[in-house]
């Protein structure tokens, strides 16, 4: 097959989540050799993105679009067409919508994939008769309002935390005592229980489903841990949907657990 | 600090060990926040380079050294600096030299590590008292005698798997039915247990220290499941030292068991 065509993803925005979105993206090819694989390249430049949530959150001067689109400029000039970025909490409109912009004003030609589409459209694909859909996310996503309108406008009741409960999930990933970006390897028992107290309550409130819309949190909690509600990792639907834009008859069929 | 010196992994080599090394170096940084972690690329286009164990096994006409030549200059116009490979036969000196005579034509002024070299001096420094070293590789490093001769340089005495041991290491990594290039995801465990009776074979011909001499091996074996003499993780030391040569006060102090 002719494998021209380079997926791109922008790392970085953490680090270990654009690892983790390459290796899933491996994970999700059928390949019997090394030259079977997709051609991806990866840039981990986190140096020079500002933090998401402290942008949304903190009214922080930098907007992080003005980095990430360097990056997808450079990534382009190198050869990728098809940009992915593991965290969900640059997709807020108010980080998104200013790249999407720079993007169109220099003539790019890359496909930039919006991930919190893609989750929502995988759930109707994949979960056609859930209803209500709760989410775990960074504060900065869930102030910026994304997956709520995203859900809502594909017609879902949107199952979110209590105030006090979002605060545990995002001390669960920002924490610099026990949060999951100071120490992912092995993640520490207090992030891991609050995350799964906090899908609990989400399934006390109606979920059917919960997304786990922040790419840390898959580093500390797995389908096969749970099997009480249907997990839906956010970084896993990215690399499906690169796959299948780029290479389709590579992408494995989709399985809950693999990952 | 000063972020400037950006790391270029070629990966595709196999593309598993591409983002296993990517992985590594974020294990082996000092990192709490996003911003902390050192900048790195991947450039992952297995398609691009033929398989290395052929090339010197089956002496098959294209060096692999042409397009790992061609993919560094890429990453170098992009910003890369200090490049690693995590493929031991790529350092096999049919290739590698070849490789590095290129890049000297080319006046390129990347420093290009040699994993091989690395590995051999890390042994030198952390297990200062081990004399009889022991290796597990592909048939094409095994044939190409790159660790053999450069353990020998270093005055150790190199202890070989005997040649039936050799086909069975080989075929753990190669075979299409159980290899750990078709099944990574879980490794199978025909892979994994010829490879820690090999470990023993070794053992038993008087090896101190086990070098895992091949980037699919970790994914298999690590020292956490055999305690019974040191492993030494070729593609750990590779991001170790890409590290101590960028950024060496974000190095992380050297422990067998993390990864």
């Amino acid at each position: 097959m002719n494998k021209s065509k380079i997926i791109g993803i922008v790392g970085g925005v953490g680090p270990f989540a654009g690892v983790d979105l390459a290796e899933k993206i491996l994970n999700q090819t059928h390949a019997r050799r090394d030259q079977d694989h997709v051609p991806f390249m990866l840039y981990s430049l986190p140096q020079k993105i500002p933090d998401r949530s402290k942008f949304i959150l903190e009214h922080a001067k930098e907007n992080p679009a003005q980095a990430v689109y360097e990056i997808i400029i450079q990534m382009e000039a190198a050869g990728a067409s098809v940009i992915g970025i593991p965290c969900n909490t640059m997709h807020a409109p108010a980080i998104f919508d200013v790249l999407n912009e720079k993007l169109a004003r220099s003539k790019s030609k890359v496909i930039l994939l919006h991930m919190i589409e893609e989750v929502v459209g995988f759930i109707k694909r994949y979960y056609p008769h859930a209803q209500s859909i709760g989410y775990l996310s960074t504060s900065g996503t869930y102030r910026s309002g994304v997956y709520r309108t995203t859900l809502e406008e594909n017609n879902y009741q949107v199952i979110e935390p209590d105030s006090s409960w979002q605060n545990k999930i995002h001390d669960s990933i920002y924490h610099p005592e026990f949060g999951i970006k100071a120490f992912s390897k092995p993640v520490k028992n207090k992030a891991k229980n609050q995350l799964f107290e906090s899908i609990e309550h989400l399934k006390d409130k109606g979920a059917q489903a919960v997304i786990l819309g922040c790419t840390e949190i898959a580093f500390a909690i797995s389908q096969n841990q749970l099997l009480s509600v249907p997990l839906i990792d956010a970084t896993k639907v990215l690399a499906r949907v690169l796959i299948e834009k780029t290479y389709p008859d590579q992408l494995k069929t989709y399985s809950a657990d693999n990952s």
